[in-house]
């Protein structure tokens, strides 16, 4: 399987795929011609094909596609086959609804630690993982195999922390402060930026309103 | 200014340099260069000019941008110069944390109202605000020209309380509930979908493994 030159497009679109396969196995479905699929997931099964094609293509002709056997392979090619070790710096209402989240744990996304610098609320639990202080961060991610690191503090500590999470060794970021980290090309980075998310939504619905004021 | 045919892909952009000029003039930067916008910003000189070209152009040759007009402009192609008026649903965890986020209201989107169907909270206040039972929210969003809502509910609810939201009127959803929400084209949907955002970290970590080990 070449994975050399998938789009970002196409990676984007891979969990909706895996999400309606999953769904489509949860309710004993066995296949689906990339019609259906078409009609379920509101895009044009050209796409669809396309899509799947760029990992070798998993349907048959007549056939349409095995259900299950789609889900486990977007779910391989999604990494979800793997363990990640996760730690969440940051127990404020966002780090906290994440943490939460039981579906992350469900993909085997695992939260293994939580550090929060208010020690007003060190030692208490979330999901029976205790909050622990930014100073032991460092240890405990040498001692526990963590992989990807939650970041759901304010912007102007974001980038120290994520400083140090280089020189622990992370090798990715979910990144929801509102700053752009400045780490090494080999760490991974994805951004949640969620307030530039609702302008996205602002300038359509902005877009939407003149365009009816224009009958455009 | 001809705003037809701006890409995705640009409009997901602009909330950066909105940011990243916001950040410049609290400096007290009067004036940039494409180039040291570039070098800040880290996309290329060329990639800025053709973005802000889409909206007419606000640079001049050898003087640049001015900062401060230029903030204010993209603002304005945001839609932020106008306030929005938005209600919350669901008030667990997530929807606290996004109650919670000050940086909203200085932008202009301006939550007025949360709603949860769990009447062990009602009336619980959230930075002034009263939990309101599910029951309210038609008449509310009648009498407080409400244009967003902001879905933090399970997806087993959302799709209903959608249907519910655009028999009210509703412009735009903000959606985090992990279902793709079916409602008329002329309704603006922001999807949220958290864990397609961590199976895409997921993803590229992978890659960046499978990377190194073949040394591609």
């Amino acid at each position: 399987m070449d994975e050399k030159n998938i789009s970002g497009a196409v990676i984007k679109r891979l969990p909706r795929y895996f999400r309606y396969l999953g769904e489509l196995r949860d309710e004993g479905v066995e296949r689906i011609s990339s019609g259906d699929l078409s009609v379920l997931m509101k895009v044009t099964a050209s796409q669809i094909r396309q899509d799947l094609n760029q990992f070798g293509g998993f349907g048959q002709q007549g056939y349409g596609y095995n259900v299950s056997h789609l889900y486990d392979e977007i779910g391989k090619i999604l990494g979800l086959h793997k363990k990640h070790n996760l730690i969440l710096i940051g127990a404020g209402n966002l780090g906290q609804a994440l943490a939460n989240y039981v579906n992350f744990e469900k993909r085997g996304f695992i939260i293994k630690g939580i550090f929060d610098k208010n020690e007003k609320i060190h030692g208490k639990l979330i999901r029976d993982i205790p909050i622990s202080p930014m100073e032991e961060m460092e240890s405990f991610m040498k001692n526990n195999d963590i992989d990807i690191a939650v970041l759901t503090i304010p912007k102007t500590e974001a980038v120290k922390v994520a400083g140090m999470l280089v020189r622990c060794g992370i090798k990715g970021i979910w990144n929801f402060a509102h700053v752009d980290l400045n780490v090494p090309d080999n760490i991974v980075v994805k951004n949640e930026h969620l307030s530039e998310s609702l302008m996205e939504l602002s300038y359509n619905l902005n877009r939407s309103v003149s365009d009816k004021k224009t009958g455009g």
